[in-house]
């Protein structure tokens, strides 16, 4: 039998363990101090739900789960791929949670500010640092239209980062309203844009010289891509520049008024950017999308944006929604190779017992000393100096003989 | 696009999350301070691995996951069923846990004090209290092949019951080893043990007259089966009894020591009692069985045994095994039924702001509030007598107008 986890999964030790769930916790404790609720669905969905989800690239990863019994072997008969599944793991929390508030609107409080903390799946090529089972931390905000909504994500989840000590992060922010706009006005078809986009979104890694070929390359009219051209020329992209360009001023405004409430709001903790060139891959998202890079860290810790058409796939009927996600693995990552260690709330202790020992008085003097230590009870070893050494650097404190107690023998930290 | 979620799984809302949380925090908190450590498996195993396992009939109910590129176009090319899948949504955590042991164990302490709260996978007909996706939480130790191990287990899940809120629980033991023994004594053949244990299972259920006729339609020896229905018509089943007829005395001695042991630390909370017909379901159980029943609900609430040879079909090498299952769903559902409610930590306050309002001030306001109160900004409806209600309604204890603050009003309790 295999003993390793299957291809792109993995086992978590304990002391990982202990990092993911105070992270986890100290993520909790900021959004539900913020009133936002916890909930959880299945992460099993059907897969036509999954088809039609707008997810982008993520469509050709859906981990699918066979049929059984007749529909199954109906399916081979018929010997067709597309018949043999109709459940598919969840490749995020935004199509479940989309799902799961037209099922349940009724009982929900309107706006929702709800939390999930959970698993998701991606059939990824795995590499370093990407899983194919991962847990992302999200909050979302369902049935607020106004931009209030994205600002308080903003908040919250920075106000999340902080409290597991991050800092020196910057939240980077556009609208795909208002890069659209920018887009048609120098002269990109309507229909193209998604791929102009697509090639806009590399500027900070092609940069202006590499987005004018690929344009070329992909046949875009010359003088569009000329006039971006020229607008790229002028250097540093401001977001008067691209409101001076855009028919719609509501759009630039609310967003100039999103960046100055969260400038205000992080009294210089973190920054926040316009980041024209932002896009995002999920085809769902409608209007701003935003995520958070943090300095020495390749990749973003966090990622959103807002999706006002996914509920009303399901009910017929708009629902506006933004929703903010922690990447939970890369946060935890990044805190276990900088050798992070959890405080401890209390220190650990080991209460050593002969054969001979009665156990019933042993698991009781344990519960005494668990008022005041983290107690794990163990047979002694025949030689226990070994057995206190190994001990030790499993990070034990202390430890006391049983038919010694109450005295206790403190362990100097080894380092 | 469909809304509900698919058969047998559940959306969970609010209100059954709070319950969840609260749980699953509770035993996590007494399964720690006694020195056992959480870990995280992968959902998904290799499906040779589950095949393998010993679960009984839990093997016939694994979501399988179906293979993606080229491998699928093969298989379906092949058309038989068993190519199509080569990765299954775990039955229990055990098996996953006894992979993880063999791979990871260089680096794990022994004994290995372990606890998993996770979800589980089984394809069973949908009915009210069973679903296909539902959380367990297990303690295991593993290493240790003293009864001792099965005492602490006992101790600290009981201990973890108590915590929250579950009192008048009966802890019922047996040992299958012994079981097998009497069987053996009363002239039933060693392959047919099996059977003979499934009937004898239902001795509860069905009384002695149902065992002696379900073992006589499955055609065992007639002297066999007229021994134990003497032995069963002694009415009371005492452990001497049934160590009186057992070649191996050390069995009875161990299972009366566990059960002493196990009464003296429950001080009267709770019971335990020898269960001769005790088997339970999986098939890698090899010594010792327990399950905790709770007055007035059927079924168990926690299960769990001794499974000293899972380990070693990985490593070829035997690891002495034990673990304690609490059947979480089953804990949580008969505590939202009996209208249960988690105690807030902090009392909930709205803080309902107009739209001119500065929202980098409100949110700043409710940063302060939060000191005090778990605070939701909420945007002030144009009639405030219904949404005051509402927000009772939904629990929430207090309301603070931003143009007022720091004025709090205290909303009544509704019931």
């Amino acid at each position: 039998m295999k003993t390793t986890p299957l291809k792109g999964m993995k086992d978590i030790l304990p002391r990982e363990q202990r990092i993911r769930d105070y992270v986890q916790g100290e993520i909790l404790r900021v959004y539900r101090a913020a009133g936002f609720e916890r909930i959880t669905t299945p992460i099993m969905e059907d897969l036509e739900n999954l088809d039609k989800s707008d997810g982008g690239d993520n469509l050709n990863l859906i981990f699918k789960v066979l049929k059984r019994g007749e529909k199954l072997e109906k399916a081979i008969a018929a010997g067709s791929e597309k018949d043999l599944a109709d459940m598919g793991l969840r490749y995020d929390l935004t199509l479940p949670l989309s799902r799961y508030y037209a099922a349940n609107r009724e009982a929900l409080p309107s706006p929702f500010k709800v939390i999930q903390t959970d698993r998701v799946y991606r059939a990824e090529r795995p590499q370093k640092g990407r899983l194919r089972e991962f847990v992302q931390c999200d909050i979302d905000i369902l049935g607020d239209e106004s931009a209030n909504a994205e600002i308080e994500l903003i908040d919250v989840t920075a106000r999340a980062l902080l409290a597991i000590g991050f800092s020196d992060f910057t939240v980077q922010i556009n609208d795909r309203r208002l890069l659209r706009a920018m887009l048609e006005h120098f002269g990109f078809e309507k229909q193209t844009l998604d791929t102009v986009c697509v090639t806009f979104d590399k500027l900070d890694k092609i940069g202006p010289q590499g987005v004018e070929n690929e344009l070329n390359e992909k046949e875009m009219p010359p003088q569009a891509v000329a006039a971006l051209k020229a607008f790229l020329e002028k250097g540093a992209f401001r977001l008067e520049d691209v409101a001076a360009v855009c028919a719609d001023k509501t759009l630039a405004e609310t967003l100039a008024r999103v960046i100055e409430t969260v400038k205000t709001l992080s009294k210089g903790k973190y920054a926040i950017e316009y980041t024209p060139s932002l896009v995002r891959g999920q085809g769902y998202y409608t209007g701003m999308v935003f995520e958070v890079s943090c300095a020495g860290f390749p990749g973003a810790v966090a990622g959103g944006g807002r999706y006002d058409e996914m509920v009303g796939k399901f009910i017929g009927q708009k629902v506006p929604a933004v929703g903010f996600s922690i990447g939970f693995e890369r946060i935890c990552s990044i805190l276990l190779d900088n050798g992070y260690e959890v405080p401890d709330e209390k220190k650990s202790l080991a209460l050593l017992y002969r054969p001979d020992a009665d156990f019933a008085d042993v698991l009781e003097k344990a519960q005494h000393l668990r008022a005041e230590y983290r107690v794990t009870v163990l047979a002694a070893a025949k030689k226990t100096g070994r057995q206190l050494d190994r001990l030790q650097q499993a990070g034990c404190s202390a430890v006391c003989f049983y038919e010694k107690f109450p005295e206790i023998k403190m362990l100097e930290v080894k380092q």
